[in-house]
């Protein structure tokens, strides 16, 4: 298939920004005068250091991340920070758990290794088809910091308020950072594997208050602590250099559209096309409670399996890809991250039409 | 400049075969007709699995590895396996450790952590010229198993033997991979960071007798465990798949350059272009011993702190990059992996003679 005949709506890793696709062919035999490529450079050298820099830099005026905060790029995607807060904040002591997802619920579990882990609130109850509203928050007193996953790639479903806590707020943001703008300052910790909404699998975005690292457990990886990687500026070890190269040019795509609030702008109205066409028909059933989906994943299904392994099969002959759900959900799922062109929504919506047309009976 | 005007002697990340990169350009827009760059696609999905699938098949072929052991393509490079061995295969008793150079010594310092590190070797008292014999090995009967670091980057030394030990051996091949033919069924473990001759940094290389997995402390990180990942195909999370992929293209050109066996054929004589400049030079000097000289970092200095960072400045003007010895050593350093072209070690043979006639009085 041609690559302007495909939509790619994989929930990760996914659809890039074809800007910076391109710019990085053109420069992968030889980057900015180097000789040679990104791929091949020291991540000593004063050409990598410039796009290290520069890229933190970027993301730094993305997001408007206040001086109390570092950022690092560090491998092993959010599954590595799953252990490693643990690890450098709980200090053997009670950390607050939102479980509002799959991955929400393997963050909790990996903390029970290095604490206590309270479960300050859950959505288990319906299938973690919702996200509890503050007042059902159960927060524990000596919690040394409170940890939720902001977007459930899973299930489809959106934290829509920034929850109030008196210890730190920990927060998985793999797929929804650069979204939106976000009050840095009201985190303890920001992650976010960047293979959703930033970048190729392989770097993981860390945000984190300064003044929360140096805690760690005596028993922390030696590239599991923050306290380290803070001192080292992410280079400790060699770091994903061709990741973060390539983080910095998404980065410059994003604010050719308008940064994190040209990205808010159209998100919402991206993800009503789709919204819309479910909640006008008679086929296509949502997963998620409206007060609580997501504009980054929209999850839904026919409530026949078959039917839904055929509209995966017939999307994917049209050129809409990877509409697959989650096993642990079913159904469908369309990623409509930043890269994810209006073209590709509507082309969408107009295939549920005619799918519905044709198969609902 | 230009590609063709420079040689990349860096010691990791380094230079890769230009067909690889070429190759990586023309897909990086459209791979193999699914519309989308690798950089895009869900580890998940039919047109990765092959790439992965093929890949380790391609690495299995290429080191003959047998079917006792498994391959896991994870992150962090080497640093992440000085903790993961330990938090794996220590079981809290005692570890052998040979330090020949920074990285084990770092090693070795990591699986204190863990356990009771036994040192059975060490150069340091000559500053990590030279690699102890067999004879001088001070093995614990108890060791779980004994941990090497094949070939020493900064120091520019290599082991000339495989150590006869009771205990599993555990190598860090990260600088010596797939330039000669190991056999790889007398290796417990071998891990080797991907940067200096396999790929991009970002992909780890892990080949384990998979008997020795399952045996991990209690609060081994999630993804640390050999155990898990093993049983997930290196697939428990996203997975770095653009360097697996660019391994997969650096592997088809090792294939046409006779694999392990046509780089053990060279390997050896491009080191000797510049060793016997070496040797027969009254300017430059060996920082390793004869009998313990790597093929892949050839280390060497003037004496003259300052002229020699007037060599590695001239020789940079030349297109010769990354020549820099590293801080602990200081002098220079040249990295002959894989992908270093006999016409880069003869220019840089003919520049160290030119500047040798003009600067040695």
């Amino acid at each position: 298939m041609k690559r302007e005949e495909t939509f790619n709506f994989s929930a990760g890793p996914s659809v890039l920004p074809e800007e910076a696709l391109e710019r990085a062919g053109k420069e992968i035999l030889n980057y900015n005068g180097s000789g040679m490529s990104v791929m091949e450079m020291s991540h000593r050298s004063a050409f990598f250091q410039e796009i290290f820099d520069e890229t933190k830099a970027k993301l730094r005026a993305a997001l408007s991340v206040p001086d109390t905060h570092d950022i690092l790029f560090l491998q092993g995607g959010a599954s590595a920070q799953f252990s490693m807060v643990p690890l450098n904040l709980m200090e053997g002591g009670t950390a607050d758990y939102a479980v509002t997802g799959n991955f929400s619920n393997i963050a909790a579990k990996e903390a029970q290794k290095y604490g206590t882990v309270h479960i300050a609130a859950s959505s288990r109850d319906d299938n973690f088809s919702y996200i509890p509203p503050q007042s059902a928050l159960d927060l524990s007193p000596e919690a040394k910091y409170f940890h939720y996953c902001a977007n459930n790639t899973i299930y489809g479903t959106a934290w829509s308020y920034v929850p109030e806590t008196p210890a730190p707020l920990v927060c998985d943001m793999s797929s929804e950072i650069l979204s939106r703008p976000v009050d840095v300052s009201k985190y303890g910790v920001i992650y976010a594997g960047a293979q959703k909404n930033m970048a190729p699998a392989g770097v993981t975005v860390v945000i984190i208050d300064r003044s929360l690292a140096g805690r760690e457990a005596p028993y922390t990886p030696l590239i599991m602590s923050y306290k380290t990687m803070i001192e080292k500026d992410s280079m400790y070890n060699t770091p994903p250099c061709w990741c973060i190269y390539m983080l910095g040019l998404v980065l410059d795509w994003l604010k050719s559209q308008g940064g994190v609030r040209g990205m808010e702008a159209i998100k919402h109205e991206k993800a009503a096309v789709i919204y819309d066409v479910i909640d006008n028909s008679a086929l296509y059933k949502p997963c998620a409670r409206r007060d609580s989906r997501s504009d980054m994943n929209v999850t839904f299904r026919t409530g026949d399996p078959e039917l839904d392994a055929l509209f995966a099969r017939d999307a994917q002959a049209r050129g809409l890809m990877n509409l697959k759900g989650h096993r642990s959900v079913g159904g469908m799922r369309a990623s409509l991250y930043n890269a994810q062109s209006m073209e590709g929504v509507k082309t969408l919506a107009a295939f549920m039409k005619e799918f519905e047309r044709e198969h609902h009976v």
